[in-house]
């Protein structure tokens, strides 16, 4: 089968990582703690703004939340590659689980947790 | 160019928020807000770990991780779409840049930030 | 000087895990993860809703955040303490910083960052 | 009563935000947003350290740590003040469950949560 994209990338973060030596400090510990650093980078370019300027950010603003974006999807990866874990096929389990708890015809247009609007059958 | 699996998680993750018309909900602020609390479930699994049981995660305990880094990716995926963003492209794009901001030679074995490190020098 | 109501609460932390021997847990890297869990906590209930929903939540709501709070400042009292910080010395501190950042005349109805702003002066 | 100084950072954290007009900005779901930034800015301090090393921080290290101690109490302070809610009571109030949940004689030396070590009696 063909190397993909995905593939590529998570080839390229590898060898980054092996290139510093970095190994040694990418225990999963400390990795999730580096994720939720960059996930709050991304947060704090939307924190004053309202939702619908989120939706129409500037091409200097979007240039910067793009890089945040990576930070997230290099630091997933490193961490999938620690944990021997894929993340493709992670999501596609997820997928179907939430498929499962949020049924389209009673989960259509309701924003509620699965257990809160259960509630109100 | 063959459809590779990442695209079809894409499409998966497209095709289930148009579904339940999650759309509304959705705007950028409230996805990056999504995607921290999926990260924050994560650093949960470890907060009490010391690094190397981090390491050595139970089969349970690892399959629960696994759905955690499965909701950060669907997050991530439904964001760069919402701003029409390329995950893959902007990795690439910033593997480049980190490549310039901690040169290998430099920054082997060292875990500092590169303003830490250079004022060093 | 009378014990005010902070001192006690201060105290009863301490208590609470000193009789349950968890400072063995507490070193500030584990705390620093326990108190961002707590602060998604405190997102999640939040994520979905406008702003202006989240100015006028249900009593049952209320009461849930109300303990996400209490959680946040019972986390960041224990950590105060493992490092021997005053959290008001270094609020007071902070808000001097924060003056001399953000002076009133010019940062009035702006939510910018001091370094956004600055630069277009 | 006499007022605390804890009352007084509360007074001077409201007059900070009514003298620059920062009320319109402050809704409860923006300032939970702003909260868990300043959580991850502390968050980033540890995430390459070692827990030992956590314990151990230089002064300057101590000092930049502390400021941000105070990021996240005057956060609180001010989402406290929007949604009308008294932390020190809260935290009085959450310490009452969390010792029910936690009783110290089966909690002692144990940091599972509570749902987890239930499970195994």
């Amino acid at each position: 089968m063909a190397e993909t994209d995905f593939d590529r990338i998570k080839q390229q973060v590898r060898q980054f990582v092996v290139e510093r030596e970095w190994d040694q400090f990418h225990s999963p510990k400390n990795l999730s703690m580096a994720l939720i650093v960059e996930a709050a980078e991304l947060v704090e370019h939307f924190q004053w703004l309202t939702e619908e300027e989120s939706c129409k950010l500037s091409p200097e603003k979007l240039a910067e939340v793009e890089l945040e974006l990576a930070d997230i999807q290099i630091y997933l990866i490193s961490l999938a590659h620690k944990l021997q874990l894929d993340l493709v096929a992670a999501a596609e389990k997820k997928l179907v689980l939430n498929a499962q708890k949020y049924p389209a015809e009673k989960a259509r247009g309701i924003s509620k947790k699965y257990s809160e609007y259960k509630a109100r059958d």
